[in-house]
């Protein structure tokens, strides 16, 4: 059994990676880092884990993480993240960082988008951009993998398949995305409150989420070419789940039979990603509670555009599941290990 | 008391009138036509009308509405509307109808979008399309008003001061929407049940929704040369709301502060579009159970592109509400008259 | 025009007592006192109220209040509560408060549970429990009406006929009761968040609820004889709505239809109380947005057991609704005026 | 593999059985017996399941079945699942039935419930009602297994300890409960709707569910001698979940902490019954998505009375989750196998 601590644990994506690490075959928690509830059980604060689990939190301490674990999953606030992923690689362990901490290779942007100064731009230069689907060859050696954000793993595979074949034109690319409430995390702000949220619908951050730049950062590479883009993101009364609505001017006239067709075969061998049939568009019911990426395009013939609809859950493959995917490829496991489980659907 | 025909009056769209009909300080309501539930009383099968009225729905005839009413509001399925609609005006009566069937100018358009041959293009060329903001004067002379479809009002009214000024070019518009599942109407198919709408959000319809020629027709009007543009809705998980976010690329660059300047001169005398302050964005609770409109936007300055969110209820300004500002303007009232509440929040 | 205080105006109850102030026919709204909020207008904090108003919160002073009020609506934590109120009274302003502060006649059992010592059993002696359908006469003429608990009001009015009439073993009685999440007030607490909320029904509080006391000491009343019950509240998934469901075997066999008929008897003249007939039971949606009360009623024959169940907004009628009737009647106006829109349903 | 038929898969207990059979190590789900969705991928149907299976839905055949599968799970109404029962009897297949047409050991009892006749009182006479915690020995040696309701499960394992030991008044029993919408099953009555359902809570089937007699049987059972007592559901605007609220009259005065230290004795070896501590009363959320059973409980000391809290996942340990229970007694497999993921929580 390969030891893991995850650190961050008692946010929402600390916790959903200890539920599907203790619900993998090959993963032992080992250690549970969470100083706003150390010493309490983890099962205390979030009650599902009742008779699953009986570890406790603690106030996260690198030489007991690196003594009682072989890899390390950091679900921090960033900024502190940075700080225990430096010291944990120090350490000699792999790390799974959810924080944007390592996202960027270019860590102006990074600066700009976050206000911090890079700890460590040698480790930052090693670490490795978390999509398996793009970056596979690469994670697998990787000592850091920065897993990505949830609107740049929803919006990047989503369009992928068109920047890779430049058949857009990267001047026209909007991006209208939505969340389910849990990706603003474990909050008590006012505005996340149930009776604020429920039957609400709003957009927030509109041209200026700093997502934007990591979105951008990862199009322009594989457009290869620098690429800016608007991109607004909407908060939906749910808990689970993300949609990116993704527009662009086609270079070249195409059917969407036709891109669909590139977008199988680009995908081919990739379990999780789903392309769907024509006329066919993902919901984030399909996908909630697992790692699955489900993706349907169309082409308004008349304006020549193509429009990508990409779902993700966004603690699953844009968060958790994705981080356990990662840390498959960096123990040498089936990349799949502990995530086949389809969503519940209900 | 100006006597008030409601026909189709059990759908959510006809009830809402219902309810604002009754709460109206001028109005009575003298006919409730609903073939499904002909013989019940109304406050049967909406029970929160339990006490409030004693009203029975009865099997539509329009000899009767022309006997018991002075003017009517039809909500029926396009097509029955039109029938009802033509009866009506031919006995007399002012007519607020809330299906499609008299929105569009263009008859071909309707045909090729509704698969309907118009049975009095003579009626339909004197209705007139009710967006009080936009068409006031007409409207108040007017035998039969077009009541706008949800999406399309909330669509005009967040765009119209940009069109009208020729401030963005009409070859980049997209429109990015969605809606609380009431647009839905009261349907009984699977897809609507609670358990596989809640906690779910979709996109559907893309880039091949019938309101999209309803907005093209308006838009094209209001910058007078024809605009094809993409409108991509989606469900949200919750009963009341709309928002629609509108993306295009501006002639020449301006900050969003002057644009905001303008929208709010725009609309300086317009009781129910509240334009907000820069860096403020709408959410539909703040508009839910109301006939309010508001409306935010930003500009993404790298790319010279403007983003406008508004919001409505899009069974309040999206249809019942908007129906009753309608009939207040037909009927001689001020046209705020019983719609002055405002929303829940809660 | 009665020119209206409120203090607390940022709480739920609060701002929905100021929503029906200010589509009062008869009410200005001239104050709102709200210390966390003070300088800002309500309608940037209750965005559903722009254009509305454009009232600021201040930091509540009774000086203040005296000047420029005639009546006030107090809606602070217990204790707070019975400051202001003594104060405002000293000032010769009549008051409805919605804090449990002057809600026993028992200051004993009121020390007891909220651990509080009253600051004037004088004014507590005189002030009127305000549910109007059963000290109507008291409530005129009070100088304070202590607003009862959204539990109490629900559990008393959907009792008060088998109680008068001595039909119930009152050693049998149980409270179920249910809430949706607004009754806990615009809280931060994690618990309160949407995610931990929604898809989630909890029992809290079981057989320890503070309403418990007030609802004893009302059915005692009621019933002339002390009265001790077992009371479980739950949490539900939505905004708005309350249900009791309240168990009690009868004194001798009756059939249901008998007891609903002397329901109809008892509450025939009010306007609010709407008694079901046989085989309907009430829904939340039905009365959610409004003032009434839904009760229906079933007898479980072998074992000759009661079952009523009775349904409000817990910040309408279980508040703020009842808080404006409350008002209407001290300030000599139609109990029902301003109240008499039916909910949403919706 | 032991190869297993699922008939009424497309129903909402029978896709959750088809996905903890798709997720089982010891199973492979052979046949999907689906009427109205004959021919048609159970993935379309159901697109959480992309990608996990292809399996086809057909018009269940008794002989397909017999010549594909080894055990049987039906999931079809009540009625035809008998028939479907006893004729894969007849093949010599196990059956776990999640239907109530085995469930009753009194016929009589059935027949005034479901108002049908039974085909087979001989099988009847043989099917072993399926709550492991209690009948664990009687299943493994099972060839039909009687797969409880939901309210009696949740009812049962709630009060099971209190009855066979005695300790409360048979007279006084009231169970008061609620449910999650997926209790309905897969349904398109518009009181299903999103629409109808959200932000609604409603009593309904008071005093005549038909659970009541099947919890009647079980609890006289337990008790030892003819129980009747009082049924109450409700419905909660939420996928998942059931709780149930448990009221009777001790015998002999006691603490809370001594029943409650009686209950974890009582169920100190079952791995899906988490009792809770003193204090702590269950969540939906806790145990939604699992097999666990939450229960907790209170003593109300001055009436002597004691309320038991039990919840759990109406389509989980509610129906899906305890049917592949007691699939795994029936075939010999460890009865957790398959089950212990835990809940989602999110």
């Amino acid at each position: 059994m390969i030891r893991v601590a995850i650190i961050g644990i008692t946010g929402y994506a600390g916790v959903e990676t200890a539920r599907l690490v203790l619900n993998h075959p090959d993963y032992e928690l080992t250690y549970a880092g969470g100083k706003s509830f150390a010493g309490r059980k983890l099962s205390d604060i979030y009650t599902n884990l009742r008779g699953i689990t009986d570890i406790k939190c603690e106030e996260p301490n690198v030489d007991k993480i690196a003594a009682v674990a072989d890899v390390a999953v950091t679900a921090l606030p960033h900024g502190a993240s940075m700080d225990f992923t430096v010291a944990l690689v120090k350490k000699g362990l792999k790390v799974v960082d959810l924080s944007a901490d390592f996202r960027y290779d270019n860590l102006g942007t990074y600066k700009k988008t976050y206000k911090l100064e890079h700890i460590s731009p040698e480790i930052n230069a090693q670490a490795v951009y978390g999509i398996p689907e793009l970056f596979r060859e690469k994670i697998k050696n990787a000592t850091v993998v920065a897993n990505p954000g949830c609107y740049p793993t929803c919006s990047v595979l989503g369009f992928a398949p068109l920047l890779k074949n430049k058949l857009i034109d990267p001047k026209t690319i909007i991006i209208d995305a939505a969340s389910g409430v849990s990706g603003a995390g474990r909050k008590t702000e006012l505005e996340y409150s149930f009776c604020e949220c429920t039957e609400n619908f709003l957009a927030y951050k509109v041209a200026s989420h700093r997502h934007t730049s990591e979105i951008e950062e990862q199009f322009s590479s594989l457009y290869n070419q620098k690429i800016k883009l608007t991109f607004t993101p909407h908060l939906v009364p749910m808990k689970r789940g993300m949609m990116t609505t993704i527009y662009a001017n086609l270079t070249s006239s195409k059917p969407a039979s036709e891109l669909i067709q590139m977008y199988k075969e680009f995908y081919k061998d990739e379990y999780f990603i789903r392309v769907m049939d024509e006329g066919v568009f993902p919901e984030t019911k399909s996908v909630a509670g697992s790692n699955f990426v489900d993706i349907g395009l169309a082409v308004d013939q008349e304006l020549n555009r193509v429009i990508v609809v990409s779902a993700i859950d966004n603690i699953g493959k844009g968060a958790s599941g994705q981080a356990i995917q990662n840390l498959n490829l960096i123990c040498g496991l089936d990349e799949k290990s502990g995530l086949t489980m389809s969503g519940l659907y209900l």
